[in-house]
């Protein structure tokens, strides 16, 4: 076994306990005889799967009851337009923090619905801050403010209180989800693809108020995209992607095992500081985010030339770090230091980079 | 390890072969270091594994080059929507055949975009057979017609051409691809969850032709939902299911490996008349279909009483013979004997039924 140092923005890398537990149970899960994937989702086994998969979370995300919990398909993506759908009417105005390239998506996808707003943004900076919002920006009548917690192409993150009033405050949380603590009451909704930080392509786990969820949606809006529909079938309105939510629980379960959130985003933070503070030292990487947004889990840094950044990432290849190079919206570089990433990889990375630089 | 038969209508048993190529790749799939869930979705590999998918597909079911290989989450039933929202206006008609549970959900779904009806019904006879349909039974305006190729929960199946007209013709195959001849150029959309014949769940394959594709759809419909951007992104509009997708293409490759669908098709009509052919000379158990509409897939059978169905359950539990219960909607009983299931379980289960037999 031949494994790299992968600093994929995601799908990203997993813990080795958790794909070794996944290798181990592949034909025979729990003593049933069969395989996560070959097993009926009406089944005791894997409706036990899916209720061990949200007790975890609850525990370890300390997620009230006034809260359900769901496992979707379709990714963030879907969110973008399964969130107006739901909650706004066709002439209602929603509202939007643009802070990067997933938060203009999901603005974009909205107008499609109703009347969608950017409340504030960080264009014309390049992405390279969190926006300011105070609550008089928003409109009264917003059915709901929409921001993306953690920008994974930028590298920036809210490391501070929304200032949101009495407007329903959604958050997708892909990117940081269970990598730092985050604060469930603080939101009416928060939803996240798990490939980032808490499991393999394939599903996104949605948390949501259920104060917020409407019985009645527009008709022509698909079933699947009802949360109502979603939540009275706890998330099998259709055959779910089983294997993904099982998946899901593993990474949570290991998230527990390590310690809960907190240890992890003392261990993220660690990581984190360890490759910014060589930066801000270092003559030839420069991270552009204001200091203050600075993102734990992606880590975004420039170099003088794309010549230079062309032969720095050969050379992080050839020692086994692999997908360092930036998301094109942004250019430069981008080290995704999710969960599953130990400690170690980021110590290599740091030690590729001073090479680099002592040989530049 | 202690492997049982699997007689699940879906997700349901796949070949060891395919399960335990996956547990070999789990860690460092072909040499790149990483997981299939791991691995960044525009990484050389994975567009590699993305693209022999298409390929190994294209070539055992003889997909002509106009038509386009999708992989889409939320399976069938996300169709359900997406099939009207991309081929009719609010106000155009399109027609169904109700043929069993999920042709009238399909036809549901549809009810809530434009004006879906029903050109065809087995519904009062308890879905027993195929419904007859004349092209003239199909309104000459109507966008489409839609049939469910094969009927998991009632056990029956299109074995006869669907007189169509010049309406373009879209199926759901579900329960059948990859195990029987379905010749593709007979229709326009094949589209079909991989759950139950060709892979776990989380992703639904969709083949179709080129010239059915709108660029423009109805603004609200949101972009997930469009097949022209499905298609222009090669089924990665967002990050797709990565592993479910990797998971099809083993058990296509295996397919091949084992001499293609009508080899695959051969095993499957053996092992379907054993059953039969056992059930309609037993005293006990009865199978209600249509002989000319029977299904080689999924084996439908009653008994005289719901005592007797629940102890003849219990020996097949005891013998390692799991999830043979009918769906709720039709009762009784229900082997779902796709390709995952070999000769062997098939005649193990014929024994066990001749044991029950004899001692009633």
């Amino acid at each position: 076994m031949n494994r790299v140092y992968n600093f994929s923005a995601g799908p990203s890398q997993m813990p080795l306990e958790v794909l070794k537990r996944a290798q181990e149970e592949i034909f025979d899960y729990a003593g049933t005889g069969t395989s996560i994937m070959e097993m009926s989702h009406r089944s005791p086994a894997f409706m036990n799967v899916l209720k061990e998969t949200k007790d975890t979370l609850r525990r370890i995300m300390e997620i009230p009851d006034d809260y359900e919990i769901l496992f979707l398909q379709g990714g963030a993506t879907t969110q973008f337009s399964m969130i107006p759908m739901n909650f706004a009417d066709r002439k209602d105005t929603v509202a939007y923090i643009d802070s990067g390239r997933f938060a203009s998506l999901s603005c974009k996808e909205a107008k499609r619905w109703c009347n969608a707003i950017t409340v504030a943004s960080s264009k014309d900076d390049g992405y390279s801050h969190i926006p300011e919002v105070k609550p008089s920006d928003i409109p009264s009548d917003a059915k709901y403010l929409h921001i993306t917690g953690n920008n994974t192409v930028y590298g920036t993150t809210y490391n501070r209180p929304i200032e949101h009033g009495n407007i329903p405050l959604i958050a997708d949380w892909s990117s940081a989800i269970l990598g730092k603590w985050i604060d469930v009451k603080d939101y009416d909704m928060i939803y996240a693809g798990a490939q980032k930080n808490m499991g393999p392509a394939g599903v996104c786990v949605v948390i949501i108020k259920k104060s917020l969820v409407k019985d009645n949606i527009d008709d022509v809006v698909p079933t699947m995209y009802s949360y109502a529909k979603q939540i009275e079938s706890d998330s099998m309105y259709n055959t779910p992607p089983c294997w993904s939510i099982y998946m899901c629980g593993l990474m949570a379960k290991w998230v527990e095992d390590q310690g809960g959130i907190r240890a992890m985003e003392e261990i993220n933070r660690k990581k984190a500081s360890m490759l910014y503070d060589y930066i801000d030292n270092s003559r030839i990487y420069r991270n552009n985010v204001n200091r203050s947004d600075r993102s734990i889990t992606n880590v975004t840094f420039v170099m003088e030339s794309e010549e230079m950044t062309a032969d720095f990432l050969k050379l992080c290849k050839e020692n086994g770090l692999i997908n360092l190079k930036g998301h094109k919206a942004a250019g430069g570089l981008r080290a995704s230091i999710y969960n599953g990433m130990p400690v170690e990889g980021v110590e290599k990375l740091i030690e590729v980079m001073k090479e680099f630089e002592r040989n530049v």
